[in-house]
């Protein structure tokens, strides 16, 4: 796992923090936060909030402690205990693209299959440097509705032993994420044993987006109240693309982002005390001429800056970041959107980073290419982000004293100690001679992606898992299905 | 001009500055510093450094005597005062790739000719963000090699009517663009005043490179007297690509930076004590397989990220940075690698940007395609490092009490009063759905560039210049071309 020791890089003033502070806490008062649950409202209103109809309005103290009960930092466990992860502090944690229904591969878009799911849960678990296949990497269209929950869900187990996110359709189908995780985690002990371990330590980190601005709706509350009644860990996350579900100004999205995030934050303490939430952030802007998304813009990286420090203040772990792009191909315009995001996620010091790898067309595509390439960009940003050592024995002065003046340092005995290790290899970048590059092809970037992908699918080895396990997670998927009427 | 008041983003501590201060008073006094330059190793001589042979010994206080002398900032001016710039402080400066003999328009890769250096030259004066087109923005090969530095200060001067780059292949090319340039900024009143007013404020910025490590070789030098002695910048710039030039390790190398640079500088102030100087760096390394240059690597961002801190420490402008990258096309990678670079150089504060827009295939391409691409980024990181006001007018409140739960921003008061200036509208990326996206033709970043160099150069609109300073300068060039043999 990934440990992001490098400083961070802050643009809040205390005074703009103050701003954002006043902001937030106006709307949770005057305007109040919609809840479409009955439950959350009840335990509001318990709580001592004023209900009107759906609409909660809210003593901004009273968040700030219900706030103060999540964990600072908490661990997920993996069922490979070397892939478990740790989120908050200095820790940063990657997974996949998350909700496409269409895939990519090569020239050619289609609707994304299970067979699609089943790939890029493969070729997650082939990329250490990713901690995760994340949830629903593409929306398998070819698998019934009501049960492709729990197709993806055994993929997930059995094609990764990383952690997996769990899915957010509807209590129902969150009910069934926790069952199948208990049999995961039972270590042949029955699925109680399971329960108490992955209350111990969360097994689970589900998504719960607000219906931005101010509302949040039933379903994914319903699954909100499953997760966090079960201790596992759930990114509340306002989904603000300013001009649409935001104004647009940067510091009205950011206090409203708090004000959503917060109050989702109270709910999930109402529920169950001290059970792991991350502050969630997904933040960008529309087109003002087509109203078209758009990302890796100057506004989502400056939200994005604004965002680790203001949950840092809270004491939260934080979500943000991914390779985010509107390309519809892997080509330029995809990298340096993607890396307008993801470099300042590194400086922001994000802990929970979604939409790492794969993402294309404002989310709409889960790209095999564009998988790759953003596995590419990861490994060059964990490598940049490792701080380096400054030591007198660092200074190599016996190099200089070998080599002198206007010769080089190809043959040094220092060079000749440190050469394979000394920096870092790309896997996908090209720094061929032009000739060399025309003799293998004059492949770019996004073909030579294609290679990759294809070389890593034909190479994986699925993760052992005890049989009777697996055979405890099919009889409960069959079963499971039946019920649903698939 | 473009000024970064964001904060810079530091990651050298008291301590590690210590090491590397160590690292380069014992380089520069132990193992010492090679001039082949008996004018220079004259001006050490007397000023009381041991010389033996070319190589020079220094104090490395000395050097630090020298170097105060140096303005910390200063101004460059353009012959239209709308495009002068300062260089220093938190002023960013921008201009275009330099030095490539071969260019790429679309699939193909040729030889660079004059057209093609009078092309790029105008794409620079019809992009905004862009400073200067450079110098050598690429190698006229169709152009006699002892007179080609005539046409292409001549193009500069003509073609843009922004600052521009001093030749520096010899004294005498140095000579030839003083000339020039005091007819440029003569006002009509002969070549003695334009050397006053260029004296006054200088008007040329020039590379001298370090024949690294520790060497600095007679051409270049002999440039280094000419502008110097007449005023003008010189960035000092070591050439380092780690591995090859340098040791194979961060610290190491930036301690021969500091050693090199700073005798460079050291040299410009004993010629002309407080002539301008930047503090120059091209840092990166090779891959230590096949020994081909590498860019956007994680050791040349933390090495420029370094870079910034320490010429600031020194109270110099520092040049770095640039869209480098190895790629041989105008792909993902050339992308991703660009922006691995230009966003720490940003981060870094960097004042003098050289290989802003066009570089391609370790610099050995100047691609049409990559100049818009890189362009596109510029802007978009000009947008993203302007500081955001947080007020609280800035809240937005009544666009809240406006909209309320769940519903959209586009109509709201507070959005129609700003959806034409809200955000940074992009003019390269394309954030249009896929269905329209295929019917404008399915194309990618690259072949849109395309389409804007093109139409770029379709619109270019020469600037305006007195035809009395034309002729003189067409007269010089024909004169001089005639005495060159060519």
């Amino acid at each position: 796992m990934f440990r992001n020791t490098m400083p961070r890089y802050e643009i809040l003033s205390e005074e703009s923090m103050a701003v954002l502070d006043s902001g937030w806490r106006r709307l949770v008062s005057e305007i109040g936060v919609e809840f479409l649950s009955d439950r959350a409202l009840d335990l509001f209103r318990a709580a001592g909030q004023k209900v009107d109809g759906q609409n909660v309005f809210f003593d901004p103290d009273f968040l700030l402690e219900q706030v103060a009960k999540a964990p600072r930092e908490f661990d997920v466990q993996a069922r490979n205990p070397a892939n478990s992860v740790h989120i908050g502090g200095d820790s940063m944690v990657f997974s996949g693209v998350y909700g496409p229904p269409f895939v990519r591969e090569g020239e050619v878009r289609r609707d994304a299959t299970m067979d699609d799911f089943r790939n890029f849960t493969r070729l997650a678990q082939s990329f250490s440097a990713l901690d995760s296949a994340g949830g629903v990497i593409c929306e398998p269209n070819d698998a019934p509705l009501d049960s492709r929950h729990l197709d993806m869900i055994y993929a997930l187990q059995t094609l990764t032993d990383k952690i997996y996110m769990g899915n957010v359709v509807s209590g129902e189908n969150a009910r069934d994420t926790i069952a199948m995780t208990e049999i995961l985690f039972a270590a042949g002990k029955g699925r109680d044993a399971g329960r108490t371990a992955i209350e111990a330590t969360p097994a689970l980190i589900s998504l719960v987006n607000c219906n931005s601005p101010l509302r949040w709706d039933d379903r994914m509350l319903d699954a909100q109240f499953e997760y966090s009644e079960a201790n596992q860990a759930v990114v509340i996350t306002p989904f603000l693309l300013m001009g649409a579900m935001s104004p647009v100004s940067i510091p009205a999205t950011l206090a409203q982002q708090m004000a959503e995030a917060l109050t989702g934050i109270a709910l999930s303490q109402l529920i169950r005390p001290g059970c792991p939430v991350i502050f969630g952030s997904f933040l960008s802007n529309i087109d003002m001429q087509s109203g078209s998304p758009q990302f890796g813009t100057p506004e989502s990286a400056m939200g994005l800056l604004c965002t680790g420090q203001i949950a840092r203040r809270f004491g939260l772990p934080v979500r943000s970041g991914g390779g985010l792009t509107s390309s519809q191909v892997p080509d330029a315009q995809a990298a340096y959107e993607g890396l307008m995001t993801m470099l300042p996620t590194f400086l922001a010091g994000i802990n929970w980073v979604m939409h790492t790898a794969g993402w294309l067309d404002g989310g709409l595509i889960a790209c095999y290419e564009k998988f790759v390439i953003d596995m590419q960009i990861l490994e060059i940003l964990q490598h940049e982000f490792t701080p380096i050592e400054f030591t007198e024995e660092t200074l190599a002065f016996g190099a200089h004293a070998e080599v002198g003046h206007g010769g080089h340092f190809l043959g040094a005995e220092h060079t000749m100690e440190r050469f394979r290790t000394c920096f870092y290899r790309p896997f996908l970048s090209s720094s061929d001679n032009y000739d060399r590059w025309m003799r293998g092809g004059a492949k770019d970037a996004a073909a030579r992606a294609g290679d990759v992908w294809r070389k890593r699918l034909a190479e994986y080895e699925q993760p052992a898992l005890e049989e009777s396990i697996r055979a405890e997670l099919e009889e409960y998927v069959t079963r499971r299905r039946a019920e649903l009427g698939d």
